[in-house]
C-alpha cells in the first residue's frame, strides 16, 4: 500500500472527515491510478471491518437509507432532522448524494455546499459536501463504494440523497436497505410530478411540509398515497417474506411529518427500525444486500468487458470496415454488431471447439 | 429466407399494415428464432431501400420526429393532428411509440389501443396499436429497428412518442431526427413536472392546449420556455453548425399550437421542416444520424458481449467462488468484477503476450 492510501486508511478508521472526503474523491475519480488506490483502500477498510465484525456478533454492520422525491419536496431538511434523531440516539451518521445530473450539461442542480448546517456542525456526523457527478452507471457504482467507505469509517446510519431528477430516484434502490420517498402535499393530483417506478420501491413515502395550512391536504395527500400503494404489489413480495406467516415482510408505510416543525421525526424513525427489524428477522435486508453486490459486480465486470473489447484491434479494424456500410444504411446496426462480435469471440470459440 | 419472412418482406414492401404489424411483433420478440427472422428481413429491406436510393437523388429517405412531455400535455393529440397535416401534404406517415414502462410491474401505461382514430382510419397513415415493452436497452434498440422497418414499408414520415414516463424521454434523442417537447400551459411554474434532460435535447417546444380560456397562459408559458432555453447551450453546438457563419444551424424553436382546435399545426409542420432543411444543409442530420447507429451498434454489441461472457465456464466458475466473499464483505464488488474479469480475458491476453 502506498504511504498515502496507509494514511487514509489510518485517518478514515480514525473518524477523520477530510480523510473520508479525500478517500470519496479517489473513488469518484476518473483517473486510473486514483481508483486503483481507492481501491486498495476499500479492500483494506473492508478487510478490516470483516475482523470486527468476525470479533463481534454477527449483525449487519449498518442502516443504509435512501431518499428519493421530486425537488421541493423538502429531502435535504427531512434528511437532516432524521439524521439529527439518529445522532442523538447515539449513532454516528453519513450523509451522501446521488445525483446523475444533466448528461448533457454535466452540471450539477444542487450548488448549496452549505446544506444541512446543524448536521454538518456535529463531529459525529459526515455531510458530504458536493454530491457526486458523472456517467450514470459509473455514479451508480461509486455511490456504493461511497457507502463502503462511509461505513468503513465507522458511520452507522447512512443516508443517501438523490438529488437528480431522473434515473437516480431509481437507481437509489440498487444502493440501501430502504428507500423514503419524501413528497409535499401538492394540490390536486397528488401523483403528479412523482414517478411511478419510485412510488414502487418506496418502503416509507413521507408527506413532508405538514404543518399549519397545509397540514389537511397532507393528511389528503397520505390518503391518496396510501389507496395507491394498495394498489400495487407488494415490494418485497418473493424476497421479503415472513416465513412462519408466508405474508410479506414490510408493506408500504406512508406518514406525514414536517421537517421545519419537527413534528413527526420520531414516528418517521420509528418505522425505519420497524422496517429493519421485519426485513432483518426474515432475512430479506442480507438477501438485499447479497442481490445488490451480485449487481454492482456484474455492472462492474461488465464495464471493464466492454472497454476491453473495444479497444481490441481486430473489433477497431471491423469497426472501420463496418462504417460506410452502417451510415449508408446497408446494415443494421445489429447486423453490424454480429460483426464485431464474431471478431471477439473467435479466438474463445476457437479454444472450445478444439477443446 | 424462410418462406414466411419472404411473405412478409413482400408484404411491408407493398405497403400492408398487418404485415408490418407481424414483422415489428418479430422484433419486438425475445425469442432468438423471432429475432433471426426479423434479422433477415430488415437486412432485405435495408438493401432494398438501399438499391432505390442509389437509383434516386441523394437525399434523407425519411423524416423521424420524436414527441415526448409530461403525461396529459396531448402529445397523442398534437402527433394525430400533424400525422395528418402530412398526409395531406402527401406523405405516408407511421406513429410509433416508445414506452420502457415501469421495470417492476412491466405494465404499461396506455392501455388504449385505438388511439388517433383518425389518423388510423387513413390507408396512407400506420399507427402501431400498443407500444413497445420490455427491458429498457432492449426497447431503445427495438424502436431503431421499428422505425427502420417502418421506413422499409415505405412510410415518409415516422412520428414517436415517448410514452413512458421515465428514460423514455431522454432515450428518443438517440433514436430520431428532431425531437419535440409538448407541454401543457400549466400554471404557477411553467417547468414544474418537465424533466430537465428533455428541455435540454428539445429541438421544438410545442405549448399545446393554446385555445380559449388556456391561450394567455400558454403564451405565458411559452414565454417562459424561451427564456429558459435561451439560458442553456445550443443543442447542436459542435455538429449542427452553419460553416458559412460558424452559428449553430438551430436553436430550440418554441411555439403555442392547439390540437383540439387545430390551431398553430400548420406552423408547427413548417417549423419541422425549417428544421430539417437547416440540419440537412449543414451536414448535421446526417451526422446524427451516423452517430445514432453507430450507438445501436456498440449497444448491441455490448449486449451479445456480455452475454456470451455471463455464460462462459470459467466466469461462472469464478463468481460461485467468490460469491461468499462478496456476501460476507470481504471483497468488494469491484474487486470481485475484476477477478471475473481476469478469467475471461486471460486467453485473449496470452495469445497477445505470445504474439
Amino acid at each position: 500500500m502506498w504511504d498515502s492510501t496507509r494514511d487514509l486508511f489510518r485517518g478514515v478508521l480514525s473518524h477523520d472527515r477530510v480523510s473520508l472526503s479525500r478517500a470519496i474523491t479517489l473513488i469518484e475519480s476518473s483517473r486510473d491510478d486514483h481508483r486503483e488506490q481507492a481501491s486498495l483502500l476499500l479492500d483494506a477498510l473492508l478487510h478490516a471491518r470483516a475482523k470486527r465484525a468476525h470479533a463481534a456478533a454477527r449483525q449487519l454492520p449498518s442502516l443504509r437509507i435512501g431518499f428519493a422525491g421530486p425537488p421541493g419536496a423538502g429531502k435535504s431538511s427531512l434528511i437532516e432532522a432524521i439524521g439529527l434523531q439518529y445522532l442523538s440516539a447515539g449513532a454516528r451518521v453519513a450523509v451522501l448524494a446521488i445525483d446523475p445530473s444533466s448528461t448533457r450539461s454535466g452540471g450539477s442542480i444542487l450548488g448549496d455546499k452549505t446544506r444541512m448546517p446543524r448536521l454538518s456542525a456535529d463531529s459525529r456526523a459526515y455531510v458530504r459536501p458536493s454530491p457526486t457527478r458523472g456517467a450514470l452507471g459509473g455514479v451508480a457504482r461509486s455511490t456504493n463504494e461511497v457507502i463502503l467507505l462511509a461505513e468503513g469509517g465507522g458511520y452507522d446510519v447512512v443516508l443517501v440523497e438523490s438529488v437528480g431528477v431522473g434515473q437516480s430516484e431509481t437507481l437509489i434502490d440498487e444502493a440501501v436497505d430502504c428507500v423514503v420517498l419524501v413528497v409535499s402535499p401538492a394540490g390536486g393530483d397528488e401523483l403528479q410530478g412523482v414517478k411511478r417506478g419510485i412510488v414502487e420501491v418506496a418502503d416509507i413515502i413521507v408527506v413532508n411540509k405538514a404543518d399549519g395550512d397545509l397540514l389537511p391536504s397532507a393528511r389528503h395527500a397520505a390518503a391518496e398515497y396510501r389507496r395507491a400503494t394498495q394498489l400495487m404489489r407488494a415490494k418485497h413480495a418473493g424476497v421479503g417474506v415472513n416465513p412462519a406467516t408466508g405474508e410479506p415482510a414490510w408493506s408500504t408505510h406512508v406518514m406525514t411529518a414536517s421537517a421545519l416543525k419537527g413534528s413527526n421525526i420520531a414516528d418517521v424513525v420509528s418505522a425505519l427500525h420497524a422496517y429493519r427489524t421485519a426485513m432483518e428477522r426474515c432475512g430479506a435486508l442480507a438477501a438485499r444486500r447479497e442481490a445488490q453486490a451480485s449487481t454492482w459486480m456484474w455492472d462492474a465486470f461488465q464495464d471493464s468487458l466492454v472497454r476491453w473489447a473495444r479497444s481490441d484491434a481486430g473489433v477497431i479494424e471491423t469497426a472501420a470496415r463496418l462504417r460506410p456500410q452502417l451510415v449508408n444504411g446497408f446494415v443494421t446496426p445489429r447486423a453490424a454488431a454480429q460483426q464485431l462480435f464474431a471478431t471477439i469471440s473467435s479466438t474463445a470459440r476457437s479454444r472450445s471447439t478444439h477443446a
